[in-house]
């Protein structure tokens, strides 16, 4: 049994496996609505999902349908498909993508490890799309490993922060209603233009909500829907909800969704998921000291330090780093305190790249080293701690993001910036110089 | 006359007045769109704008009222403020702001040299809000400086991009329909939910538009809706459109808005509106030179390389510094090759001072130093560029962002980093070493 994140706070279990992430522990920590989707999934015959991602993405601005633009470098897409392959209960997502995105497509799944997604080709409209990936979960075909489920997810490819608990509401509810969808409040007024282009009406606005994704129906319900439909509702219609109601004469349940559902629809979106991202993998700080004998150490002051400037921010020691990296820290400041060589940090990045961490979120690891000018010549250090440059291409390949910090004392910290990772961590500033003990 | 920026493009010229910006240049600049602001600005007998900032931000998730909410540490509704009175045609700004947030209000006008505002109480609801703003136009009081516009504009406080163009095109159908708005297309379906939340209908997206800011009204039309209609409007009325529609006869021309339009609302719209601003003004770059006499110069290297790869950015040397600070260029490179001294860029710091550059956005200034290692003992030197810290602490109150980097030949470039700005400029990620030619 896969388990999702307990609470959905940070990010969710990447789609590729993490090493060793499966025991007492990982069970200890599945969430009573984990428990409750994993039982939901067992009374239900089967979950799959449809995820229409054929658009072009002109309202974005950019050449890039928006499904592929990159986020932190990974695109786009790649989240929601992480989003909805952490639900363990759902078997199959059926991906439609347009004729020329299909390599992109297959590349993507490859090299981010999605599991459980079959590709089907885009129609020119979202709802040809969405009815292309039914017809894939309909047909009994041979060699084909789909089968029909009961309950069908549609959800859009430009929805990355999907939980697993609006999910289990609108799978829940469409098995007693037989169609169910997010809703959200509506921000602005919504008003009916004349045909000259002046205000015919306007609504009130408290009356009415957005429909927004992920809906849920049963199968039979939405596949007949669009069985029966006209070309038109193909081609100008948006609404699955309204197709269920219109033929197959299903009032759908509507489930209130938090703000995250939005749609990616305007470049400032790309930024918006950008900072949500990068808050989300910043919530955690791992402080790893190669000397745990004095506890009035430099080491152990960088750490009172950090816990005292980012008080937003977790900042825990690295004592069992196997486990800190299970749960999912991207962030660490390695301290080398005995030597100015980079056995501790080396270690680390042993780690992380044997942990898998690194294929979906980048991971930042930030090498300090001290400096006692007095007794060890510049030059001869620095050239020492320069090697770091080299680590920091290589790693930077595999997507963990390497820094070396050199703190100069007995005068005031200096930070040899070697890599500057295009990262906001709040981790490197330092108004204040430390106080070593040593 | 005052002017706007030619296109929008950039930031918008800030609020505090440029020390110089007055004269052929800046009039040469001028854009034919702004020059029809202006007549259109000197048809109308007055142009005034509302703009409600009662609101309490419940939907941010954060305790602080979203209006207030920092951006690049400035308030959100000072970079409205800001978009509002670079339009020289409207001659007065009514704020309507609760007694609470009276004092923080007074400080944000006068910290970020907000001319034009008067400011009064808000009422209980936005329509209240914007009645008491109306109400401080209307009223012939002794001692006001305030007089009744011809046409009034309601804009809300949170909607921080609005542009000349769009202000104008409202005004100027106002002035000929008696009301106006800005519209933009519906970016998820509505449907309207049964009393037991389920589907009743769905609206066919494309007959909707979602309803936006800015509006602009005949003062008459608005003020007389707004003294006829109910308790009920007051309280739970949103749409000042239908005010004038029912109260006042009058059907309001709408006019497509940009999506920059945008309301924040949501906690990702501040981090959308943070990265929409860094794009803004990281859009140029100067590199400032000590010397000039050399092509081969490693200052030239670096210019190049900057230009190669900045693509994005616009890359200026600095001949004329007071005619690109002028242009409000927001990011300096000075490269020091002369000296290990900071003249050039202490000279650069004094310049961007007095300018005023800083007071509404933060300028982001890189002093490069020059390391030859066999020659000059590296204590020695590291000592001397290690001032910059003391430069950097007393440019930050100033909200210039300092940092320094010094590049260590021939090996290979070391950058010391003195203050870290917390910010994406893009400029020192350097993965090969500069080959100077010296």
């Amino acid at each position: 049994m896969e388990l999702g994140p307990p609470g959905g706070s940070g990010p969710a279990e990447p789609g590729p496996r993490l090493r060793g992430l499966r025991g007492a522990d990982a069970a200890a920590s599945a969430s009573s609505l984990s428990r409750f989707g994993a039982e939901a999934g067992c009374r239900a015959s089967a979950v799959a999902a449809v995820l229409p991602a054929g658009g072009s993405g002109e309202r974005m601005g950019v050449p890039t349908p928006k499904q592929f633009c990159p986020i932190l470098e990974r695109p786009l897409i790649s989240y929601t498909l992480q989003a909805l392959e952490r639900v363990s209960w759902i078997k199959d997502i059926i991906v439609a993508v347009t004729r020329e995105n299909m390599e992109t497509m297959k590349g993507i799944i490859q090299r981010y490890q999605h599991k459980r997604i079959s590709l089907v080709e885009a129609g020119v409209t979202r709802h040809r799309s969405i009815f292309n990936g039914l017809k894939a979960l309909a047909e009994d075909q041979p060699n084909c490993r789909l089968s029909k489920p009961e309950v069908v997810i549609i959800h859009d490819a430009v929805r990355p922060f999907v939980e697993e608990d609006v999910l289990l509401k609108v799978v829940t509810a469409a098995q007693e209603h037989g169609a169910s969808g997010a809703i959200r409040p509506l921000v602005s007024t919504v008003i009916s233009p004349s045909a000259d282009s002046c205000l015919d009406h306007s609504l009130e606005r408290a009356r009415y909500r957005a429909s927004e994704m992920p809906q849920a129906f049963l199968f039979d319900v939405i596949y007949d829907a669009y069985q029966q439909c006209s070309d038109y509702d193909l081609e100008f219609g948006t609404e699955c909800l309204h197709l269920a109601l219109k033929y197959s004469h299903i009032k759908a349940k509507l489930v209130e969704g938090s703000p995250d559902l939005w749609k990616v629809t305007y470049k400032r979106d790309l930024y918006a998921a950008e900072s949500i991202i990068k808050e989300r993998i910043s919530q955690k700080v791992c402080v790893v000291m190669d000397t745990k004998e004095d506890e009035e150490h430099v080491g152990h002051c960088l750490e009172e330090m950090l816990k005292t400037e980012l008080n937003h921010v977790k900042v825990t020691s690295g004592q069992d780093l196997q486990q800190i990296i299970l749960e999912q820290c991207y962030n660490f400041v390695c301290v080398n305190v005995m030597t100015s060589d980079f056995e501790e940090t080396q270690r680390l990045l042993n780690m992380v790249e044997e942990s898998n961490l690194s294929i979906l979120y980048p991971v930042v690891v930030i090498s300090v080293h001290f400096l006692d000018y007095e007794s060890v010549p510049l030059g001869q250090k620095m050239e020492k701690v320069m090697q770091i440059r080299e680590f920091a291409k290589e790693a930077k390949k595999r997507n963990i993001l390497l820094s070396g910090l050199l703190i100069y004392f007995p005068q005031s910290p200096v930070s040899i910036y070697v890599t500057v990772p295009d990262w906001k961590n709040g981790l490197v500033e330092e108004e204040e110089p430390l106080q070593p003990s040593a």
